[in-house]
């Protein structure tokens, strides 16, 4: 499948959570499949922290460019784009082509930086309704969403309940607990502290936060694997131990990697900070911590979801720490409070939070049934 | 009680397993109780990562300068100093008294930085043992430590079969997990990327690399504490809510500190920033890091633990997810596989890795019953 890359331009300005607004902002944005007839086989993703737009499907010329959901979008697969219409959409604030931090303030006529306003998952989802509105599309067959995505896709249901009639909530929360603003935190003063930041100005001064960055993603990564797939991909095992472990001394140095643990970190953080934008990264994080639906409700999520009408299907994990099943039982408690139509699959993975991203034969089967369940009216 | 600093200067080499040595080194320590004739009632009690000799007691005219298990050792407290003559130790490559990055290396009148050796578990058991020779004790009644202290209680019985007649080994690993090791790299990694680090030599150029301290703290402090009672003590307070939480707006920001979670951690890491070595801390992760001593077994802690012949406790708190009670109960078995005298307890606690340092009237009261059962020949 081939993906094609647009961008739509908004000219009338986004009123923010925060009382900021956002003017002439661009949506970056893929689709695959076709609208049928009725408009009723719109199908949003919604994507997580370091994710785009690009979906699924390939771009041409370009090996190994396949969308981050590829393995569960395209035609024939578990969201199949021979019955639906699939919209990808990258959020305002990030780095891969949607406006951004990088991009220029039409206030100001210079780059946003650190100015660019914290943005919140309700406000992606006004966004992303803006960009239906202009596609002609007034309600969705279905919003899914994993991790940050899972939270849009539940946000959907309760900002537009009469645009949706099905949401797929996959390895996600209603909220951040404690432990998961603070892992945020660290790594968000890991990339401020970093002298290269200058205050999230740094476009002006040539530097990039790469140290803070690289930090920030390998904390990441600790979070998004289970610790039975750390010890059974890397364990002990050294790095350059040609032949047995034991026979190979120690390096006895704190500067050296000296664990294969520690060099597939390093790599993992000196490949982000190759292409990840360090004001995406605080604000793509602030959006997470700041979710919380039931905050208005006084901390009574069943009082807040009384709000959505959708159907539901919710998706965990059992190694996923991050996002652990406990938080996605919340949610379906909170619905069957509300006597709403909702399935829910805990699927025993041993790849932690980062399952959602993975092909695992029950979890495929249990979207694809989902889905498969989904009438669409030609 | 009055706990007194007292130093001990070695003048010949110790040779480390790196194949360095150490020589014209000092080791603070500090005593409680009275040893006593047969000297049979000695306690060795070692300190895990940013503890020292300091263990119980308190300085003259210093209010709150307790030791830092002084709810564990005094007089009728659990290792009771009318009975045992209790002996704390501070480490090589401490930052507390005993010689480390910070001091002067004799074989080039330098401050030795970064060209500290590499210390291991292994190393401190050793330079421990040297202290006792000087102070004429030939066998412990016990030795004791929590965490990385856990790791050298075992390792005494595994290096000096002969010379200790117990160990508590509390909230401790027969090794780290690659997800522990992950914390620990990148926690180093946020230090040494610090410009103010200077690989190591900081000290020559005024400066200090609180950045990569403070990260390191944080992601220290996240590892101790368990979700629950990050939950239960944080939640997602927000900090200057003077009414109703729902009442205050958010202040929108990436920068400021939001949440309860996120100033308590920032609060650690400035004070721990302000006292604490970075060098040091490179040094002791890393011996946390190389601590295994089934590797020469080829992984096999059964054959590891045939060496001791000392009692044991083991003791484990069921939320500590830093080391779990998993970890303890495989050094349980090995020693079981071994037909050892071995006592375990799990307690039912909710402060994750903390536990060990808190008080909890079943873990005390396991650790007082232990002690108590000790027979000492006066």
């Amino acid at each position: 499948m081939i993906a094609t890359p647009q961008s739509m331009h908004f000219k009338a300005a986004l009123p923010l959570q925060s009382g900021a607004a956002l003017r002439d902002y661009a949506l970056s944005f893929e689709t695959y499949g076709t609208l049928n007839a009725a408009k009723s086989n719109a199908v949003l993703v919604c994507h997580a922290l370091n994710a785009s737009h690009h979906v699924a499907g390939l771009y041409p010329g370009q090996d190994k460019s396949e969308g981050w959901w590829d393995n569960m979008i395209g035609p024939g697969k578990a969201l199949d784009t021979a019955k639906f219409f699939v919209i990808g959409v990258n959020n305002l604030g990030s780095c891969f082509g949607s406006t951004g931090p990088m991009h220029i303030n039409p206030d100001t006529g210079l780059v946003y930086g650190a100015d660019f306003p914290v943005v919140t998952v309700e406000d992606w989802v006004n966004a992303q309704a803006r960009l239906l509105d202009a596609l002609g599309i007034e309600a969705l067959a279905a919003v899914m969403g994993g991790s940050l995505g899972g939270m849009q896709a539940l946000s959907w249901t309760l900002q537009y309940p009469n645009r949706v009639r099905h949401a797929l909530v996959i390895a996600s929360a209603p909220n951040l607990t404690a432990e998961n603003i603070a892992f945020n935190e660290v790594a968000r003063r890991a990339i401020v502290t970093d002298p290269d930041f200058h205050g999230g100005h740094f476009y002006q001064h040539g530097t990039v936060p790469k140290r803070g960055l690289r930090i920030a993603r390998m904390i990441g990564h600790i979070t998004y694997l289970s610790d039975d797939v750390m010890n059974e991909k890397f364990g002990r095992k050294l790095i350059a131990a040609s032949q047995s472990e034991a026979e190979r001394n120690f390096f006895f140095s704190t500067l050296e990697a000296e664990f294969q643990i520690e060099s597939y970190l390093r790599h993992q953080g000196d490949k982000f900070a190759e292409y990840f934008d360090a004001n995406t990264y605080l604000l793509i994080t602030r959006a997470l911590d700041y979710f919380d639906p039931a905050r208005a409700y006084g901390g009574n999520l069943s009082l807040a979801l009384g709000r959505a009408s959708a159907k539901f299907l919710l998706v965990s994990f059992t190694t996923d720490w991050r996002f652990s099943p406990k938080r996605s039982r919340e949610i379906v408690k909170a619905l069957l409070d509300n006597k709403r139509d909702v399935s829910y699959a805990e699927i025993n993975a041993p790849h932690g939070h980062d399952a959602f991203l993975l092909d695992d034969r029950r979890y495929m089967g249990v979207v694809r049934s989902y889905f498969e369940s989904i009438e669409v009216t030609p």
